[in-house]
């Protein structure tokens, strides 16, 4: 098997799929070099023929069906550059890697819902199945969890899975826009898509992380074990006031383990300014990895187009054209453990609380008083008057379990001293 | 060959060996699900048998001779832990890759020096040579280039290669110490080794950008083509007065690839305060790759000790136990392509310039004239009056060929003006 090309079908060709076309076409010397072997398109699947994609296809075999182009015995590998989690693509991946066939997919919603499955048809055919795209983009990962470090135990991953939710963070701050105004310019620029709930409502970021967990922990892929919030929510106040006290507000996607079970959260966090995560700015992703035998390592970088997708899908080729028999995720099939889903009410974080109360006499001494009640202490208080009649109080609390943070909310909700709903949002260790 | 155990054999028991002992007692069973099979420590070489290491190794056999333990048959991969670019080691890592067995060691001074012939030999016995730990410890930084970032042509990598450097530097500036005051702390944590030379003269870092730079570019090591200036001469006014310009001061190893060749270096260098490399803070370790299709990616962890370095030691022997088959550099060593030299007298950066003058009418005038004779062009500069009759004025340059740069300094050093020789130190560009 690794001696002649290795002969790759592209299924989609849009912007990856073009991607990944112009990569093979560009440099196939260098690639052989690294591959070992020639890497040949041998035949595309996409709906458009007449498109001018910029590279000559005229010695490519065109087919309509993708999963037709999934069974041609002629084709060693399957690029499935189509997109859904269900539909076309999970028929076209399934089709290759039930004949044997290699599959590379940038697909993390396919994944996410799918992969588990899939990895055990791989397995069964001896196929290998590859998806270092479907992750932070250009940024390898999923190599680097699964391979990199995988002399470790690890204890969490995290980071900034979602370009589009970190640019208009990142530009709220920097412009001092709204949160609407800010998501229009970013779909002006094609950050955003029209209907930008997948990436702004944490549920991109949740796939993502819901991989890196089976791959870190060595579990099957739990989606519905991720408790995900959108940054909708998140004020240009907030975003401020969290600068002020030396923190930043970003989309965190987080996996982490501990003698509980597993916790998977995707959410508005605050992190210190100064930390690698926390500095990330634009639409770069960036993931934390803390291990028992490494300790704590970063990767950053570009998290999505064309180039960086490519790049990905690309290595993923070479590494199966060398013989690469790494398990899809962190064991194979047979030896992934479901761990049990942490209950999210005992995961102790330090908090961010934003007060606006009713400017009179005793309203402070009264929140106080309900948070010591519920065992919230607090590490720092500034209380602001930006408003006639209205104070606004900033509390960091040192860390106490998401139950009783949210108890204290509640009974301050409902104390007559609020002006406004009160703010909370969790700070994650750096 | 991937059925059965994968017999290993450890040659050397010191930091990184007893490290890679441990990982290997405490996590049989997750190893074998990532590998595919069980991982045995089979011998063992060391000088000292009496030493308690932690681990029961009542089962393993002990040699003397690293190189017997080298070509004992029963074992498939030899991990070398002993040090040196010649003598045991090379002797050992050649014993063991010309009878095909594996060959992994985290001993770059030996790579640079050998690493062409060793994957020479390791490509005619059919056998694997792997070096992650050799680079940035724990950071997958080899995987990353010769694997996760293989479908691109890298532009350029550089980063701080070296933890000992980074940690006097970001101290000096932290603490306002100078820099053999530092360096006596860094020695005493451990740090620093009673020679600092190969760490703070750049050596280190040269052996590890020599390696990143033939995987990067697939082009044979070439140790001889690092340009090495060390760290000793900077002072903490510099990284003060640098600090105040929005940059910090690093030893930046870097190696970057134009159409006039290959340019490798390591010298202390200014970044940008906010960018990632130049936000690294104590002993970690950051490296920044530029790819034509991905862009720019960042790698970032522990450098150096037990922990990291093992977990990228035992990284490859799971590679190796999975079949990996991935060449040693960038490509077959009978592919790779030697890169003519840039002279680095070509090569434009900005400088940042500190100058002493006398403080008479005049004396600036004459920097400037001589600075616009040399076709330096002037991005800011500062005239700060901290002695009586001495000016210090500061300098950012706009990029400028290296050759003109030094031939203005020597012109300045000469004109009678200057109560201190010129300081010229680079600004990487971020």
């Amino acid at each position: 098997m690794t001696d002649g090309p290795l002969r790759i079908g592209l299924a989609g060709l849009g912007t990856v799929g073009g991607g990944v076309l112009s990569i093979l076409a560009n440099r196939p010397d260098a690639l052989e070099d690294r591959a070992g072997r020639p890497i040949e398109l041998r035949a595309v699947s996409a709906r458009d023929r007449s498109k001018d994609r910029g590279v000559d296809l005229s010695n490519v075999d065109w087919l309509d069906d993708p999963v037709s182009l999934a069974r041609r015995s002629d084709i060693d590998l399957v690029v499935e550059a189509i997109g859904g989690p269900d539909g076309p693509a999970k028929a076209c991946a399934e089709a290759a890697l039930d004949r044997g066939a290699g599959l590379v997919t940038a697909n993390k919603a396919l994944l996410a819902a799918h992969g588990v499955d899939l990895a055990a048809r791989a397995e069964a055919a001896g196929a290998a199945l590859r998806f270092e795209a479907a992750v932070a983009g250009g940024v390898p990962i999923v190599k680097a969890l699964g391979e990199g470090l995988a002399a470790n135990a690890i204890e969490r991953v995290y980071g900034v899975l979602n370009g589009t939710s970190n640019f208009i963070l990142t530009e709220m701050e920097r412009t001092g826009g709204s949160y609407p105004d800010i998501l229009a310019q970013a779909q002006e620029l094609g950050y955003a898509e029209a209907d930008p709930t997948a990436d702004v409502g944490g549920f991109d970021a949740g796939h993502k992380i819901s991989l890196l967990a089976s791959i870190a922990f060595a579990a099957p892929v739990d989606l519905d074990g991720v408790a995900i919030e959108g940054v909708e929510r998140v004020s240009l106040q907030d975003i401020q006031f969290a600068r002020e006290l030396g923190y930043r507000i970003k989309q965190i996607a987080l996996a982490e383990r501990s003698s509980k079970g597993l916790l998977q959260r995707v959410a508005p966090c605050l992190l210190p300014a100064e930390s690698a995560v926390g500095a990330l700015n634009g639409v770069d992703n960036a993931i934390l990895c803390q291990g028992d035998a490494v300790g704590v390592t970063v990767f950053q970088g570009p998290g999505a187009g064309a180039g960086p997708t490519a790049s990905a899908i690309v290595a993923d080729i070479i590494d199966i054209a060398r013989g690469d028999a790494r398990p899809a995720f962190g064991a194979p099939v047979a030896r992934l453990e479901a761990l049990p889903r942490v209950d999210p009410g005992d995961v102790r974080r330090a908090y961010y609380l934003r007060l606006t109360l009713i400017d009179q006499p005793g309203a402070l001494a009264q929140i106080a008083s309900v948070l010591s009640d519920e065992g919230v202490s607090i590490d720092q208080m500034r209380q602001l008057a930006r408003k006639p009649e209205a104070a606004t109080v900033l509390i960091v609390t040192h860390e106490v379990a998401d139950r009783a943070l949210r108890a204290a909310v509640e009974t301050i909700s409902g104390l007559g001293v609020s002006l406004a709903e009160p703010v909370a949002l969790r700070i994650e260790r750096a």
